[in-house]
């Protein structure tokens, strides 16, 4: 089997390789190669019997996937995405890399008749937004208020075509926010959420700029990179008739991770977060939505999280 | 007022300028100006005081509109497209009139700094499908079923995101299955719903492919360009924050359509209805959904026909 990434360098890339390398297999077949693409050469681990070939390419460029398309690939993790801020600072970057290069994607599949190739792409909970109920569930509208959810909400429909007509196996995951991330903190708006309680852990001061009675709904990156590893396990006729559903965070308020992170750490580690309420960031965490009723993923197999206490452990577990 | 229509030369374009001219006025100003774009060269009636332009040209060449967007139109109708049965058997010919030219217009529009034009586009009943609730409301997902819903549902996300960023000012009214059409039937899979009404009117014969207890959520004509004109008048602030919604059909079954039929023209006009059931049609017409709360249009000030006799009568007072 030979599996290709884009965005392999980034966080979740990253992950998602050392995963399938230590599994070894994806879909009771071996895998035999991985082709990383990003912008820069991402890392290439060690892996017995596993090709692995890590590439530095602009997916915006025309023909770009031309060479690792006409190889035939049986899996296609697109990760690669501007994020929603950057999105947002600069309508042509967003709808070149999120859109352009995800139609040019799929249609490089058509062209190279990849119809039995599973192509996974990562969407997001900022494809949601207007004047949403209080539950929103499969059949709730993408009304996107930001231009990152346009070019994703975009992207789904494209891909449930183009899947629909038979031309490729496309498969759509909505991410929850990501929970606890490691790193340092961006300009992402949602960077806080993970802020709150990495550096705390880590035993440094933390900012929180929103009301602790905020909920969020989130995912920790250990369960998003198994959905993306069940997600091309399920079989396509599966995800019809629509490709594309939100995975099953937990709805969680600021005030519940900073009390479970007490339960972890000990309220010297709650002590380390300072609030200082920043009316910007609040406004747009604020209109995510944070209560999903997920049926269609739970239906498929998707699993998430049990709780939030899980989510700090298995953080304070994976830490090198 | 400068107003530009695409696909000025299909039925409803016909239609809406004969409206806008009959009116003089639109959103209180005087309307000095009519420039129409088709492929073919649109009929130019006369109209005292009012310079109209027709002028073919392929809405999908780059640049083809950028004359017209230089002149600065106060209010773009953009009809052009391609039907549903022409873009589900021609994918790229689809991607291109229904989606890169409808980008390539705001984009136009962007480029030339057009922030306070009014873009109407008409998007469809088509763009909805999947697993629909019994009624849709203004929150039910968009999961088309046919590529023509999908270019078109892509639009809107589009044309939402660029109007929400101020850079046009663009509004969506998704049209019901428009009754009675006039002229013959054609290839779309609707066409005997204007079919078994206008044939017999006409004291001809028509075949009804689908069962009679299909319900179908349908608008006349004289509604669907009252609802352009008011879609243009209506203030731009008022469509946040989603610029699409459907416009209020009635719902009707096929064995209410034909009831009503008799009760306008009579045992005889029904007679002439054979029933030759067509699989293929039934499907297509079927997966179409046929309730809809519609409390977004009609707070908006968008009217529907009160019933389906006053569509009936309707094509038979305008009939020439």
């Amino acid at each position: 089997m030979h599996i290709v990434i884009t965005g392999a360098a980034g966080f979740l890339g990253q992950r998602l390789v050392t995963r399938l390398l230590e599994r070894g297999r994806l879909d009771d077949q071996t895998i035999r190669r991985l082709t990383l693409l990003d912008q820069i050469e991402a890392p290439v681990p060690d892996a017995d019997g596993v090709e692995i070939v890590a590439q530095a390419l602009d997916v915006t460029v025309p023909g770009a996937l031309d060479e690792v398309l006409a190889s035939g690939p049986d899996v296609i993790y697109h990760l690669a995405a501007v994020v929603s801020s950057a999105a947002e600072a600069d309508l042509d970057l967003g709808m070149r890399v999120n859109f352009d290069a995800t139609r040019a994607l799929i249609e490089g599949c058509r062209q190279h008749e990849l119809a039995a190739t599973r192509l996974l792409m990562a969407s997001s909970v900022a494809a949601y937004g207007g004047e949403l109920p209080e539950v929103l569930d499969d059949m709730t509208a993408l009304q996107p208020q930001n231009s990152y959810g346009a070019q994703k909400a975009m992207c789904e429909l494209l891909i449930n075509d183009y899947s629909r007509r038979g031309l490729v196996d496309g498969r759509v995951l909505r991410l929850p926010t990501i929970v606890i991330r490691p790193g340092r903190p961006n300009a992402a708006a949602s960077s806080f959420a993970s802020s709150i309680l990495r550096e705390p852990l880590n035993g440094e001061d933390a900012v929180c700029p929103v009301p602790t009675d905020l909920e969020m709904f989130v995912m920790s990156p250990g369960k998003v990179v198994e959905a993306l590893i069940h997600g091309a396990e399920v079989p396509g006729e599966r995800w019809a008739p629509f490709r594309a559903f939100m995975l099953p965070g937990i709805t969680v308020s600021v005030a519940e991770m900073l009390e479970t992170l007490r339960e972890v750490a000990g309220d010297a580690a709650v002590a380390r977060v300072r609030h200082e309420p920043d009316a910007r960031v609040t406004a747009i965490v604020s209109s995510w939505p944070a209560r999903f009723d997920t049926a269609k993923a739970r239906r498929l197999g998707f699993e998430g999280d049990g709780n939030f206490r899980e989510i700090i452990e298995a953080f304070v577990d994976e830490r090198p």
